[in-house]
């Protein structure tokens, strides 16, 4: 299957070589067509590299990896994919592709079990700002990279702060641990530290451009976000009660609550854009609010029917329990509709952020050894305010807030245009993030295993004492028979 | 419900606008943010306009003549639109929508219903080529457009040979009528349209630059045509199974096979593009050839187990038949998964192409004029063309073949770029695809609900009499009854 993937793969590659060499003016009306081919070789990559599975791994470090692969082919003299990396419409694919997984476990997370964790996620978001922020402007950063800037050290520090929560969603989503406490708090945590870095962000801006910045400043910026965070909270716990009412009423399809549901998504994003927040975070919060029971759709009336008709002659009680066991599977819910989509853009997203990854830079090794010793303090930062995840597994938030993405790239953009950020500061906050990105996957599936181990040793212990029919036991069970035996022959 | 949408698209353009306006640098970094707003906004208007389905209309009317108010909004001095229509990512996934659409029909159509109907699709598409391309070249567009280059004229005519059937494919579909065989032969007759669109551009074109054509290179470039196509089907035909048959091991989930089955359309598209056919031709072909039932999932391991819970003490016989019932929709459908990526492509494409039409052509009353006579003669062709239509309704096939759309308007494109049609022509071809597109949906919705009504009529005729209780056939029983009484009394 692998290699059958691979050769489809390689066929596509050659010929795509070929075609686009000498058709491309023919194509200038088409450039859409070349973007299909992309989209194909994207995704059946992606599924390709999914078969990680199979070895226990999620199927996103697959993508990465392949994502890493490509991305680095032109090193063995293979540009085809350098077009893929820089074309608008594939990264605008990718970025909706990141939208529609957030809002996708939104749907799935419940605010309830989110309001509960609400106080660990808060404290678990402060100190995995404060913490890396710290350590990186004011200890490591200096003594890593001595005499830059201290500007270039501030934003070495923010770059540190916010969480890209799209990773670890994924490998709790992968394993089936959306539902836990513990992937609870790091989306909630997650949430908030966005909000964080957005302050930082507008603060070191001002302080890098003004060269200082009014206590004034900072009130109104984290107002204004704090505003909106909480504003959206509001409007959804009004509002949304009434959309699903207006929603259940809808009947005129699947299709309606499909387009009403992702619109909502959307302009969620856009408005989190809008005000300076990540697009993944309006796009959760949409998805947060949303209530899914509200997007139950009946399938398919022909089905009621056909069981109506063969449950004929089957007594009243029998036929209820069968109606109740099929009625569950006769709704599609608005997960059911949002998977495909996600099964089309998510793999984009991940492979292109795998691809994004530039090996070369790691050749460098000073810069490599620098970016090692600001990873150790991403990874510590986080890890600190995983201790304050009260009763959940304090390794599993720690590792789950780790992986840095868009925020740190964007902060160091910024930081770069600014010109207080230098190339080489660049270079090692992009291994950071390379790092980070990379290394959760693998550090959190063998957490999340383990731990499901332990719980099942541990119900095993609750629960009734499993029969070890080890020789031992063989002995203990055979000697009381023969007791008990004995004693009935003496009765007797 | 409408004037609720309404009221909240009102309120996302106001805000949009605000916002676009001030919020433009701070976004510098997420122009996607802008697109999705985009994105939310289209969907919302096409659900909007979908509405017209309470009306008996197809919903694809709805959507097209709402992207024709949005696109020509400028008129009224609101130019938010105008950035729509040339963003080239809002593009893309628009011709994205009309590739998914296609294979989505292919994959609902049956290739051995597509052979049935092989003969009397090559004679509609034959006729519907050649009746408009003399018609507009040598008759009607000197008669109306006199004095103009003769190359000009095949221009003409050839825009006016080759069925866009997206539009007519939506209808039947939105009117559950997709397997019907006049549906099969209007999407036949399309796919062989496009290959003859294909050698007339080739043809024409080489005319226009160097003067005249050799009979070599129009063997050649029809040898070519033929050849991909027949290759793509016997080719289909070998590996299809064997496709199939692959497919149907995989066991990694739903993703896989939904990622293979997409990635071969895209493929499909791509290859059909380069030929130099439309990528939409070599979707439905993927679409065809793909055979659905490799692409069963069974959905969830869990209903087996409720479902054999329920029915324990049911005798075996009736069991089997609740298990039959229920098992057929225990699988989800390729279909189904491709369904959710259609609702937020499809209606982005039918808005669209909606908005490219520009009503301010329409408003000079000599173009209008040329262009009403120009789509008489686009109508005709067809409907001389739905004559060849064998047993099925000729009408309707006519009709069918009607939409012209990016065939006509890549002629019309090449042509001016080749200095040969003029604006004027240009603005003719144009308002004829607008006419041929927009009066398509109205015509073929009313055409089929006739058909039906005939059918359930006929269905009466041919089945068991249906017993009218009119007072006559109320005194022709008691007559009979009574006759059948006197009868016995005397006998006894």
């Amino acid at each position: 299957m692998i290699v059958s993937t691979l050769l489809v793969g390689g066929l596509f590659f050659g010929l795509a070589g070929d075609v686009l060499a000498s058709g491309a003016e023919e194509a200038s009306h088409g450039s859409a067509a070349v973007t299909f081919l992309w989209i194909a070789i994207l995704l059946l990559v992606a599924k390709a590299a999914s078969l990680v599975e199979k070895f226990g791994q999620p199927s996103v470090l697959g993508e990465l990896v392949a994502g890493v692969i490509l991305g680095n082919l032109a090193i063995l003299g293979i540009n085809f994919f350098e077009q893929v990396k820089t074309d608008s419409i594939i990264l605008f694919l990718a970025e909706l592709g990141v939208v529609i997984l957030l809002f996708q476990i939104g749907l799935e997370s419940n605010i309830k079990d989110m309001r509960r964790v609400g106080i660990p996620a808060l404290l678990v978001a402060c100190i995995g700002v404060v913490v890396p922020f710290v350590l990186g402007t004011y200890i490591v950063g200096p003594l890593l990279l001595p005499n830059l800037d201290p500007n270039a050290y501030l934003f070495l520090g923010a770059a540190l702060t916010a969480t890209s929560v799209g990773i670890t969603a994924r490998v709790f989503k992968d394993l089936g641990k959306l539902r836990s406490p513990e992937a609870q708090i790091v989306l909630g945590a997650a949430v908030i530290d966005d909000v964080f870095g957005l302050i930082i962000l507008a603060v070191v801006s001002a302080i890098a451009t003004s060269g200082s910045v009014s206590p004034a400043t900072i009130g109104l910026i984290t107002a204004k976000s704090f505003l909106f965070l909480a504003g959206s909270i509001i409007l959804g716990q009004i509002f949304a009660p009434r959309l699903g009412k207006l929603f259940s009423k809808i009947n005129t399809g699947v299709g309606m609550k499909f387009s009403l549901a992702i619109s909502i998504g959307l302009f969620a994003a856009f408005a989190a854009q809008m005000i300076g927040l990540a697009p993944i975070v309006g796009a959760f919060a949409a998805g947060l609010v949303l209530d899914p029971v509200h997007f139950r759709f009946f399938r398919d009336p022909q089905i009621v029917r056909d069981i109506r008709s063969a449950v004929k002659g089957v007594n009243s009680k029998t036929r209820e329990k069968i109606f109740q066991a099929v009625e569950r599977y006769s709704y599609r819910h608005i997960e059911d509709l949002i998977e495909p989509v996600a099964f089309l853009l998510v793999p984009i997203f991940f492979v292109m952020t795998g691809m994004s990854v530039r090996l070369d830079t790691m050749f460098n090794p000073s810069i490599l050894l620098t970016a090692l010793g600001i990873t150790v303090v991403a990874f510590l930062g986080k890890l600190v305010a995983g201790l304050a995840a009260g009763s959940a597994n304090k390794l599993i938030v720690g590792f789950g807030m780790i992986p840095r993405g868009e925020v740190g790239l964007i902060f160091a953009t910024i930081g770069r245009g600014l010109g207080v950020v230098s190339d080489e500061v660049f270079s090692v906050i992009v291994v950071m993030v390379i790092f980070s990105t990379l290394l959760t996957p693998p550090i959190l599936t063998f957490l999340l295993k383990r731990q499901k181990e332990a719980d099942s040793q541990e119900s095993s212990h609750l629960g009734l004492p499993r029969l070890h029919l080890s020789p031992y036991l063989l002995i203990r069970i055979s000697r009381r028979s023969l007791h008990w035996l004995e004693r009935r022959r003496r009765k007797s």
